[in-house]
């Protein structure tokens, strides 16, 4: 990157971390820096951020503060949950969903402002990184990329400290130490990694937590809700409709106070290392289950095969950061293709940790209780069809079986 | 089918309906009947079994009682658990992997006494008549293959009880009435269908279950197990070397005690319908969450996305019958080869319901602790080296994002 | 299938087979025939069907006589070969593709005219007989469906011969005798097997050929055609834009005069035994080189790798006669969003038997010449960004090796 | 890469290029080096690369040329052709299967004689850089890698040649100016790239070609050959066994004179651009349709599209690089799982650039002549299972189809 950067939109949270980088572009490269903060339900204040953008010399018209949870929730972490989508059999992706419409609400800023370059916070290890810039890339193509992280020298968290000190960025006091662990938030889930999770051996302790309280510490008595779907997304809990982030806000709440979606994993990241993180998921648990549930008596088998069968690497496309790539595109074309009549109501037992569906119907089900009786019933369904069924399925079987005979 | 047999191997379980069958193959072929008992584990005595065959009039040379929850645990179970197996997300196959081992003995048998045909008692709905015939033929593909339910002319079952009446074939008072709810168990799990089951909307009753307590009657307090593995197989819990079927029925145990394996699912039979069936598989959820907490941290990412993608056909081979078939023998292949590495030791919770993994080791680790640090530590590991990767990755999104722009 | 049906729809060719089931309906159900007869492009005249219909007593309003040409290119023909779909690695699926448009327009009819039955010439070991019925199933799932070759009890040509003749169904001099092979054809291909083909270790007479000479005889000197393409779809041949059905006519005439598209296979059928077919596919199989071409500069490289690996899902749901299934559809979702810039112009060289690509060109192509030269261009392209990407690619790789070393 | 390498095992293949990379070793790190010349079959001697590493100054003991053309056959080249290898649809990946062999013998040397570093002569846009160096890295976790193409300063290919006549490396007069393409070379293919080829809308020019004739220049009458195959792998051709090295040599001349095995390709490479190449494989070509032939008769259906699904991701790990990654080696473990059988001979016409399967026979065969005949003969097949089998196939269809009737 030969050329210095003019004009720079930051992905700012408005701390520490993000208050240095944006001193540094300041000081580094002498750019003008337009910041753009975003609720994605994160679960902290966003305004703050515009008083200390202000505080570290930003123009009021290069501030952009942004609620983006419904956008979130219903572009993207609802379309993913079409496929009941995991990475590596568990992790809901509650980090990897957020990044893509972060990096796309930048580039329209960076467009809207006519900035040259856009710059992110993620650290030289990790996946963001390459999922912010991808996200970029994919955009606008010819956008220069800052991440801090992998070109300043500052050697130590020491150093990073002095420089905040220099330049007057106010410093909490508890922020002087490393914290014991690190944070990402959203509406969908936290996640916590580093530092007092690094041994994959010791358990993570409790107070790592923040999304949900423990199993252990749930109600005694398990609650009951219904959830109702339509073309594969949510839309009511117990009979009110509710717009995608007020319903995942309010799933979170039930998930929470039943101590349901904590997860300790240790992943594959994308660059190459193992990691291990805690993920609390609570709201995307139960929708996870519910969905599931509502697909079993409303999906085709054939259909439901083949989604389960592409959603693995639907969900290392989304992990890996290619949201914005042709062939998540053409996954997605599919998934959607085949949510058309999953609607219908599920209804869901929470305790202690458990999110379990008890019930499910459907004005849309290809669940037919005279089909699968006991009895022959009206259905049509003639016993003796499954002679014929079982004997072609067996045929290759039967030739490949004479082979054998006749070779041993 | 135009020849009688002369001589069928009846796969009996000793209980009303597999003496009716018994009776049935006398009476209807002249057939000479030798039974075949199997224990897998479903915790019934099979001795019993052998009294009820002579009584039907069964030579003791034509009776075989063998005891099989070893080799089932060995050669079915943890083969299938390498693979991290689930049918449509969620079933763990406890029905589906006990039926190659029942067929393949039954022709063993049918080898060893010289008898021409074959008979089981699945009914003409299911997918079990399915994957016990097409593992029939696989193994014998001339053998003949009789299926009562499928070809008696029974009308319902009033006028099965009249048969069996008038045979002197004993019936349990409590059987002359339809049972609620229908039931196959095994060393890995129970399943329960029909009747009280077959509204999906309606809340499984407790009295289904019988392997497991419920999630409330589980202990307020938590049980910690540590689990060992070597290639991908459990050996050890708690220090303790067991042997397969003990190690499973251990783990049985330990998931009762805690409500742990409940699932209450609407499946895609291979025949054509949706059915509901409610299972109990306490230690196989243990295993599955452990088998994947061993695999986290000693099983290469590449590997394990591979494992991941192949996996739905896997199973759905299973489910299917098609253990026998080549396509089932080469993924085998696949997974097995992937684990060669994955040993070592897992700590679980189990807590109401909930199995968890708290902590791994393993000598055999892939975790890097140094690499991971936020520091960038000794691993070599260059923080530049993510920008050329990331750039790379994009170059194709930014030739296509480019296209784009001139296109429109 | 209890009940006699009242009126059948038949699939009619105007041949004699399908007369002597025209008759075997009338005469064993007592049923009223309308007959259907597509003009598919086969390359007869399909009017001569209306004749023979009346003659056997069909009414002039239960004759159906459609030309489904434009139909069959453009909805069936040209999206298969979107995906660039073979089957087994080779077969075009020239016959199975032509199926589900036969049997989807034999149910308008149906109920056009109120039949509750419809009837099909396929016989019973093959696979058309699955295609025609999945498809009548997936349209009108109460229809009854008749498959005259399963059911009646003729037990040899001579007996259907005497039955024709009983009935005063003309049958020409050379039928009397059996055919040294069976022969199906559409716009697409024609398809031969049976007797003289039934040995595969035999060469394939030529004069089992219909749609091509044989390379030997094909001209000396090479055709130069260029083919146009958008949004996946053929329009234009040598700067002529055609029709669907027009386009493909004029390829089969290059195809049939070069050489070009002849197979000589062994293939697993659905129902579940190899059988041997000699097919001839001239357009298709420029058409397919063609098409692989103009994707080659204009198609993203990870939505060409996705479609590769669906591809031979999507072509066995389409061979197996799933054409009317969900998950076919949903392929077909993901296939067609990937199309939406594959537009542009491939210039082929048709010699011989060969059909090879030796230009491509378009607006909206992605290969980029000042990328790719060996100079680092204007490009942006930096060879250092070769460097992290291996290195990261690697990184699992060394982790790896370095346990290796350690267990070793 | 903060130390200097001591010592490095070169590449090398004694022209021009390699050796400026030889002298700029010695030069830029006063590095002792090592060449090492593979023979794989390229079609020039190897031996003169002893003199020109000599008059560089190399020591004797320091020069190693290996034969490694069996090696390359019979554990690269066969194995990748169990699995019908294809990238992208039609390029059988000459180059990419090479690379990972010398990485391997690289690697060896380097622990022979004590190296810590490997260098190749790939430039910094390719995928060879790719696939030597994860080669290196998953044999040798700690090696140095160099790569001077993406290290050095040269600004152009004047300065290459300066550089060269500066340290008396001999030039051959026709490389002062650049070659028209390049070329890379050995047993399994030629590939030309660059320069003229570098419009893909331009025909690839006669004279880029070098291991085939054009079609149109080869004999007017076809070839016949029949090719023995065991487990896999083929053999012998005509009844004379043959080594691997020597059997692929063979069809490779057979090839060449009929004018069989050229690709012209727009691929898309790892690095994320796409390239145009122009490729002759003219024994594999053969070897591809031969070894499908004899899969077609002696590999089970469910086995074959098996095979098939998984195909392209092992072609993508091939061509990327990845032969010693877990997932490629456990891909090849399901492969080669399904080859025990695949035994027998096929006859091919080469013909003009054609190559055709025209007969096939196996003592493992399984196809069944009986099974197959228009009349039931004796093999059991009876007609009426296909009703069944299809009904049952059709079941979730038509439940889907009355679902439809019902919403609409």
């Amino acid at each position: 990157m030969t050329d210095k950067p003019k004009k720079v939109v930051l992905a700012y949270s408005g701390g520490l971390d993000t208050s240095i980088i944006l001193k540094w572009l300041q000081t580094e490269y002498g750019a003008e820096v337009v910041t753009f903060t975003a609720d994605l339900g994160q679960g902290e204040e966003v305004e703050p951020a515009r008083k200390k953008a202000e505080l570290l010399g930003i123009k009021p018209e290069n501030i952009f503060i942004d609620d983006l949870r419904e956008e979130f929730v219903r572009d993207y972490v609802f379309p993913m949950f079409r496929a009941n989508t995991v990475y590596e059999g568990q992790y809901l992706l509650g980090t990897s969903i957020a990044r893509p419409l972060i990096a796309k609400r930048q580039i329209e800023i960076a467009r809207q402002v006519g900035a040259d370059a856009v710059c992110h916070g993620a650290t030289g290890k990790g996946n963001d990184q390459v999922r912010f810039e991808l996200g970029y890339y994919a955009l606008e193509p010819d956008i220069k990329v800052i991440a801090p992280w992998r070109e300043w020298s500052f050697a130590s968290r020491e150093a990073l400290i002095d420089f905040a000190e220099k330049h007057q960025i106010p410093i909490n006091k508890d922020k002087r130490g490393e914290a014991p662990f690190s944070v990402d938030a959203n509406l969908l889930h936290s996640s916590s990694e580093g530092k007092v999770l690094e041994d994959p051996a010791v358990e993570a302790p409790e107070y790592v937590h923040q999304r949900t309280i423990s199993p252990e510490a749930a109600p005694d008595k398990a609650t009951v809700i219904e959830i109702e779907f339509e073309r594969g997304d949510p839309v009511a809990i117990d009979g009110e409709r509710l717009s995608p982030a007020s319903l995942l806000a309010r799933l979170n709440q039930l998930g929470h106070d039943n101590g349901i979606g904590r997860l300790d994993l240790v992943e594959n990241r994308f660059v190459g290392m193992k990691s291990r993180g805690v993920y609390e998921t609570p709201g995307g648990t139960i929708l996870l289950a519910a969905h599931r549930g509502i697909e079993s008596i409303t999906l085709d088998g054939g259909a439901m095969h083949l989604k389960d069968s592409i959603m693995p690497r639907y969900a290392e496309l989304i992990y890996n950061g290619f949201w914005f790539a042709p062939e998540r595109e053409m996954l997605q074309a599919l998934i959607d293709r085949s949510q058309e009549h999953v609607s219908g109501k599920v209804r869901m037992k929470l305790y202690k940790g458990n999110a379990t569906v008890i019930g499910r119907e459907s004005p849309l089900s290809l669940y037919d209780q005279d089909l699968v009786t006991f009895e022959e019933g009206q259905s049509g369904y003639d016993h003796r069809d499954a002679a014929g069924f079982i004997r072609l399925n067996a045929l290759r079987l039967r030739i490949a079986a004479k082979r054998e005979r006749r070779v041993s």
